[in-house]
């Protein structure tokens, strides 16, 4: 019996890379490692080497090996906050007041959506983001039985929720679908779905309508995604409806932050509010932006993270910035915080690199999966090609993803453990037929509206 | 005799393209033009047809057709402000205070830069340019004939001023090898190279080194590229030296603006600058991502445009950025002055397009024969790939430039009615000798450090 018939079969071994990611020694916390040339092996789902090449003689039996000399691999993109059926109104409508912008373009048209422009719609945004090296997305809208599917037919990882507003006439049938995609989903595609209930915003779901969402998030044991002190307005709303309270401080009262919660935005907060957010665990989904093309303002970033909240980067959805890249997100946080804090050393390369990654998996609770490439994670991995001249020289690998690096420069996407984008080609997707029937949908679309 | 053989044989035809410019029929200002089905007829250097497509017979015997379908055409985009060669510094040092990271890391390794590194440092930068479709860059460093030589080389356009020092030891040199530069270089590389003097600024050039500047300028007919008003530190010291003025009071009581003027940054200016400026014609080159990365401000760029001065961006050095990525910045001045100014209106994407072509052109004081598709000008245009992602659906193509596009998008850059990148390849530049040079010199420049 040869030595290398003892050895199990590995799925995939990446050899030659630049590889960077936070936390890739266990309990490293967030600073950010670089290993010049690694080497990565996969088994099934999950990471089962990481570190220098060449990886040991166990890890090299593998069915498929991927030359990755010249390359980074980083830990896929966590886009911790979008709608990504909102692909289909992408440049519909642009610079404007944001309520003329919702009340005059996007609620009429977005009334005429079904189910099949869901569907198309996040078929376009799945395609965009594994594009850019997004493997893990979280969502909140409609028809989610439709992004469940493209989720679960693209090959990328989401954690889904169903935007409930208790205003809407369908508010109690919007809850009866929220919980029926957590039946029916959730651990679906090979563990890649999970999900969550999706309460808009206090602004839209009183407390006696969250008490039943708390309910139900008690019952299937699912977390929350919400929309968090975007506004001003909504801050004042807030502290003049209920007896001064702040957002955050009214979902603290009436224990909201008990369950899993993913906040959107955060950009109206106080020192109260972020105190509130550290004690409880809230994750943050920050969307500089989207903050920044609505003018809604800036989020207060390096002050949670120095009292250690778990923040994560969104795109938000592309009818408001308008693409899924979370790699512009990274340096734009970077960029927008440096200004607004009148110092350059806010926010570093590693650190931003860490929130696109790490710390969107910990805003979502899946930090113990995902985030960062680590011995039995899942195996989320991307690689960038650096043989691009905004690349050059080789001063800083990690400074030139954050800094000078594009989402073109991905070139292979690993969800999963699996391969959904090798050299700029998506293996299990048609393209052609996503791109094609997207634009058929959103011109049909228009026509209605 | 047959009627094709009566026709002037056109260079160049460009059919099917959706264009978009701004000023594309003579007279109209700055509002952006979109055509849908469009030809472009190039002969020599220069736009002798455009249009809707077919163009007319008299333009259809090309010597090369490039179909267009499925792209947009746009003007180059116009890099106010740069500094070419700093590319080898690129990630060298980041997340710095400004003067640390000067002191400690930017001159140090600057002092040991030759003449070679600089060739090689703006070939690099030339490169990644026109990948990103920029087609014309305004420039200052020092061994600018090494600048000129790859601009030359490279195919790009440019206008190119030595910096100038006056503390520096070196400085009555200095300004006689700007002087040699406007000499030898102005109007070569068939006119794609222009000058300009550079008095680095106000705080380093005072009014006495400033007259012999100016004499030069009168002497050789050529403009200024100066930074003002970068940082608030410079405008306070201004004031306390020079009788309360401002740097743009300073300069203007000199002088100095009767000279066509690129004025770089202008972020701290009052009220009455801003009359200065519109006054006085000088263009001003904004660079918002190296602002935000270095924090040095906030430019009040609406008040500007309102004030009807002439506007155009800059990357700044791509040690400060890290990237010569144009449409970047367009990006960031739309999304930064909409939130600077609490109004997601502020800068929409029609003007962030025409700040990133025109705007620029009329800042170098070149619009007369860049920054426009417009009948006449010199044939710099840029082809981007639609058939992406995240550029559907097509709701609005100017949208998308702005707001979705990235500057991987473009594949065909025509510069001076040449092409010097087709679908993606470089015509003309052996880009893996430029890459591993620039590696090569920043790596020995490390060493010497």
């Amino acid at each position: 019996m040869s030595q290398a018939a003892c050895v199990k079969k590995t799925d995939i071994l990446i050899e030659g890379a630049t590889i960077i990611s936070p936390g890739l020694i266990r309990g490293s916390d967030e600073s950010i490692v670089v290993v010049d040339e690694g080497s990565i092996a996969i088994d099934d789902e999950r990471i089962v080497y990481v570190g220098p090449s060449p990886a040991p003689l166990e890890f090299q039996n593998a069915a498929k090996r991927i030359d990755a000399s010249g390359l980074i691999a980083l830990p896929g993109f966590v886009n911790a906050h979008t709608h990504a059926a909102m692909t289909l109104l992408r440049g519909y409508a642009d610079d404007m007041v944001l309520m003329e912008w919702l009340e005059e373009k996007i609620w009429p048209i977005e009334a005429h959506l079904d189910s099949e422009d869901v569907y198309w719609g996040a078929m376009l945004a799945c395609v965009e983001m594994i594009r850019a090296g997004v493997t893990t997305f979280a969502d909140q809208y409609f028809f989610m039985d439709d992004t469940a599917k493209a989720v679960r037919d693209s090959g990328i990882r989401a954690c889904l929720s169903r935007g409930l507003i208790a205003t809407s006439p369908n508010s109690a049938e919007a809850l009866r679908e929220n919980i029926e995609l957590c039946q029916n989903w959730d651990g679906a595609a090979n563990g890649r779905i999970t999900t969550m209930l999706g309460p808009h915003a206090p602004y839209t779901c009183p407390p006696d309508f969250l008490e039943k969402v708390m309910e139900a998030a008690e019952e299937f044991g699912v977390g929350m995604h919400i929309h968090l002190s975007e506004t001003s307005g909504e801050v004042e709303e807030s502290r003049a409806k209920h007896a001064g309270m702040s957002p955050i401080e009214l979902m603290d009262s009436i224990g909201l932050f008990r369950f899993q919660t993913l906040a959107a935005h955060c950009v109206h907060v106080s020192p109260g509010d972020i105190e509130i957010l550290s004690a409880k665990g809230v994750g943050v989904a920050h969307n500089p932006g989207s903050n920044m093309k609505i003018a809604s303002g800036i989020a207060p970033v390096p002050a949670m993270l120095k009292a250690g909240v778990k923040v994560g980067l969104g795109t938000d959805g592309a009818s408001s910035n308008n693409n899924l890249d979370l790699l512009e997100e990274a340096r734009l946080a970077a960029f927008l915080h440096k200004l607004a804090n009148n110092d350059p050393t806010v926010i570093p390369a590693g650190q931003a690199l860490s929130m696109a990654t790490l710390g969107g998996a910990k805003a979502m609770g899946m930090d113990s999966d995902i985030g960062s490439l680590e011995l039995g994670k899942k195996a989320d991995i991307i690689l960038l090609d650096v043989n691009k001249p905004h690349m050059y020289p080789k001063h800083d690998l990690t400074s030139h993803v954050i800094y000078s690096a594009r989402s073109s420069d991905v070139t292979t996407v690993i969800i999963n453990g699996k391969p959904v984008m090798e050299d700029g080609v998506l293996t299990d997707i048609d393209e052609e037929e996503v791109l094609r029937t997207a634009e058929e949908r959103a011109k049909a679309l228009v026509a209605k509206a």
